[in-house]
């Protein structure tokens, strides 16, 4: 049962073009498990510097950023965090007595996952998509040191861009890249979105990698993912990155990092 | 059991120098017992025009103002309900898709109560304060028709300041004045106050007059009122007042009016 709201709690939120229900969901239910005195709620704006100015002026312990406005929040707040500084866009913002300081939650999450996979930097990375996930996914592997790699993108200016930002290549398709990881940050399998039903890598492509990495989250198995699974690939999906950054958004705002079964737990609730 | 927040969840909340619990248990129980989509929380804040630009930006609802924002959200708002416009002080901010109307919910409240007690206009009204809730019951006073009355108040400018406002006359102390009707808007009687064991009428005063009404509602039960209680008089406490302005905001709210048998609960609950 959730506890009641009193003069003390503390209120944590997000901020979104098209605010989900995730969040909302995994950060109060481990409010609740946690009996921290916090409450978590979602909400968009039309104007971002004033909904950031009363985050401030309310006293709002923390606020998760999504697209779009990851690379607007910049200027808004007081210090930002290695983890922000490496890509130049935010996802977390923590707020010390009127002191905002922004993290990238989704790049520590990569980096911890890089790190948790024991993947070998000297495996050949080809990662999908140029947007601003692309962009904290491609740091994280240039910053865990994969020397070389290639952003496949059918915007060429946009993929070149981030190409260059990591010392990649770039290039139009994954085919002959002889990928030993296929890294999948474009939208291609999302639920709801125009091309739900479509693989990220060709079948050839899966079948020649040694693993699969899809950060798309929903849903978490995608046509990419359960054909990685069918051809009994290592897969690394969405869900292990929405999960993880959120635990260390939760981290963040309360101070407590919970333990794997209760985040699990969490995770179940929140992406069920 | 409260409903679990989701994306679609509104947010109420309020703005004060010290958060105090009544508003927040009250309308968090009546939105849980009617199964409505709303949380309530309690903020302070260093900054109120950021604060209040805060509460546009993000699209929370609705906005209680306690002391000392009461005169200065005024220029802050679009529009002033006659309410408020009739005291120059508001209580709430309703937000509506970005427009922000202001109302004040005691001087609503301090009407209706002359109205429930059926309170004759003729009656001779002394009334002790002198600070903003005493101008919205004195101009509460005034506007149902009391032509005559008296403004009680250790500060004679401030005192005089008010009388005038109404037509009424200033004195130092209710002496001799014959009050029918007695009326406290100071914290004498308050609990945790330099004056929580003091009347805020005298014995003699309290014995000649009519009815008595304390505005001070922590505890409900002030000397003042159990001194009119021993003494057989009708009385009309400041858990009246706030209960009924708060039942006020959160018609604003919500567009729901709670039922008595409900307000009854969500008040017991809420003042316990």
């Amino acid at each position: 049962m959730p506890r009641s709201i009193n003069r003390d709690t503390q209120l944590c939120m997000s901020l979104s073009g098209r605010p989900g229900n995730f969040g909302t969901r995994f950060q109060n239910f481990l409010y609740e498990a946690l009996d921290l005195n916090f409450v978590y709620k979602a909400f968009t704006t039309k104007d971002l510097p004033a909904a950031i100015a009363g985050i401030r002026a309310l006293g709002i312990r923390g606020c998760a950023v999504s697209m779009p406005f990851k690379e607007a929040c910049i200027p808004l707040v007081d210090e930002i965090d290695a983890s922000a500084q490496a890509i130049a866009s935010i996802n977390t913002i923590v707020n010390d007595d009127g002191l905002l300081r922004a993290y990238n939650t989704d790049y520590i999450a990569i980096r911890k996952l890089i790190e948790r996979y024991r993947i070998s930097p000297d495996t050949r990375v080809v990662l999908r998509g140029s947007g601003g996930m692309a962009k904290a996914v491609a740091c994280a592997f240039r910053d865990a040191g994969f020397m070389s790699g290639y952003v496949v993108a059918r915007n060429e200016e946009a993929g070149r861009r981030l190409a260059d930002i990591c010392g990649y290549a770039w290039a139009a398709d994954a085919s002959g890249l002889n990928a030993e990881l296929l890294v999948n940050v474009t939208p291609i399998g999302m639920e709801g979105g125009a091309e739900a039903d479509t693989l990220a890598f060709s079948r050839e492509e899966v079948e020649a990698a040694r693993m699969v990495f899809d950060v798309v989250a929903l849903p978490v198995l995608t046509p990419l993912v359960r054909l990685a699974q069918l051809l009994g690939k290592p897969v690394i999906t969405g869900a292990e990155v929405i999960v993880l950054q959120a635990v260390e958004q939760f981290v963040l705002y309360t101070g407590v990092r919970p333990d794997d079964a209760l985040i699990k737990r969490a995770a179940a609730q929140a992406l069920a």
